[in-house]
């Protein structure tokens, strides 16, 4: 934790830009180089946020729409939502459950368990003819990433995996973390004490995700190419645990 | 937007310490003061993040749990969800409309339109005997406090009410913005080019939760007395429209 004058708690967010990811880049090396070309560097206890996207690309799962034949029923989903059948055969490859559809939106459950818009399956930044599926273990890629920073730096940081999701209740999407390495997910607050010394009867707190949303505000717009950040300053707790802790089980889910 | 050695873009978030807040205290010179002590200042363009509990004690929102002399409703609710009666009756006052139960949560739509737990009345951080409602009008809140901030200093700022609330699909809560005044809530890229050129379809951002969730990495437990930030370096359109625009109305959303 960074204090300043005051004692004031400060975070900072740095925005990496790499260069076009592709297979088989090692994606710690291009965060390293450029964390140092931005003049920050990486220190111990430095969260660092990268975009699903380049995970994806880094990890071989942009492939081609050709390599999906559309099925009977990605035919009959394409026609009721206007997509592509080739786009909709790899969501529902992606998915356990359709969970909602509605005019061109298909909400499922992916093979990992996160409800969102197209199994996390997209065709923006991918160029085209190509999609993007989601890392098959994003907490796995986020240890990778985490190993190979320790490796090349010596420093001891965390990960995020972000990718951006709508909600249900409010408008546009936030960034969230799909994959996590090296933090506790979850802050459990309960039991502490309030302003007046009462304990805290019900705050959990989500801090992957704030990081990710967090991170977006330096990331922001996709023609950039700046799919990392790094958040300094930010004191969490180590944790070997990742995203999977996040997902709330459907038996425990109210609007499932 | 700053950008540092190499073009590299940085947003700072910067934790604000306040004294214990009052009925008719005047959050804005609150916050003017313990930007000044955090050496911070404040500058035109800055994000002033403020939770929703001291605008509502500054506002009166905060009352004793005994003016709510509980109804037959909130009698039957408070039993099956082993809540204090006067609480469910608070809850259901500022409700239009019970959206589920189970256990010991009570979701509910409020009267600006939030799903959330417990219509946001809060009996954490109040002291005891008393319960939190939420500002009356949380955008106009926020706009209130911009423009005191502008009176004081003669800066142009753009102002979060943040609070924190759970989610369907996924465990702990996050900030999200209940209020906010100069600042275009939802960043709208679509027909931006992506990475390739090609047009996003789909991507819409809501920038005020993001800067909310920021928000939380400094101002974090609820015994330190940070109940504000600024967020510094982050690019955002100038509006006046509010988080009213955030909120999904019923009939387009796959999940009410």
């Amino acid at each position: 934790m960074r204090t300043g004058k005051g004692g004031a708690r400060r975070v900072e967010i740095v925005g990496l830009r790499l260069p076009m990811v592709r297979e088989g880049d090692d994606l710690a090396q291009l965060i390293v180089r450029a964390a140092e070309e931005s003049g920050a560097g990486i220190e111990d206890g430095d969260v660092i946020v990268v975009s699903q996207v380049i995970v994806s690309k880094a990890e071989g799962r942009v492939v081609p729409l050709d390599a999906f034949e559309p099925s009977e029923a990605a035919r009959s989903l394409a026609e009721r939502t206007g997509k592509d059948p080739r786009h909709v055969e790899a969501i529902l490859r992606e998915a356990v459950e359709v969970v909602r559809v509605r005019g061109e939106v298909i909400i499922t459950e992916t093979r990992h368990g996160f409800v969102c818009a197209n199994s996390g399956v997209d065709l923006s930044n991918v160029g085209e003819g190509m999609v993007s599926l989601l890392p098959a273990e994003p907490d796995l890629s986020a240890r990778r990433i985490r190993e190979g920073i320790r490796r090349l730096t010596g420093k001891e940081v965390a990960v995020v995996v972000a990718d951006s999701h709508g909600r249900p209740f409010r408008r546009g999407a936030v960034n969230v973390a799909i994959g996590s390495s090296g933090i506790e997910p979850l802050l459990d607050l309960r039991g502490r004490p309030d302003l007046y010394g009462r304990p805290l009867r019900s705050k959990q707190i989500c801090v992957v995700d704030e990081l990710a949303s967090a991170a977006e505000l330096v990331m922001g717009n996709a023609d950039e190419g700046i799919p990392a950040a790094i958040v300094r300053g930010y004191p969490y707790r180590r944790s070997e645990e990742g995203v999977r802790a996040v997902i709330r089980p459907r038996e425990e889910d109210l609007f499932r």
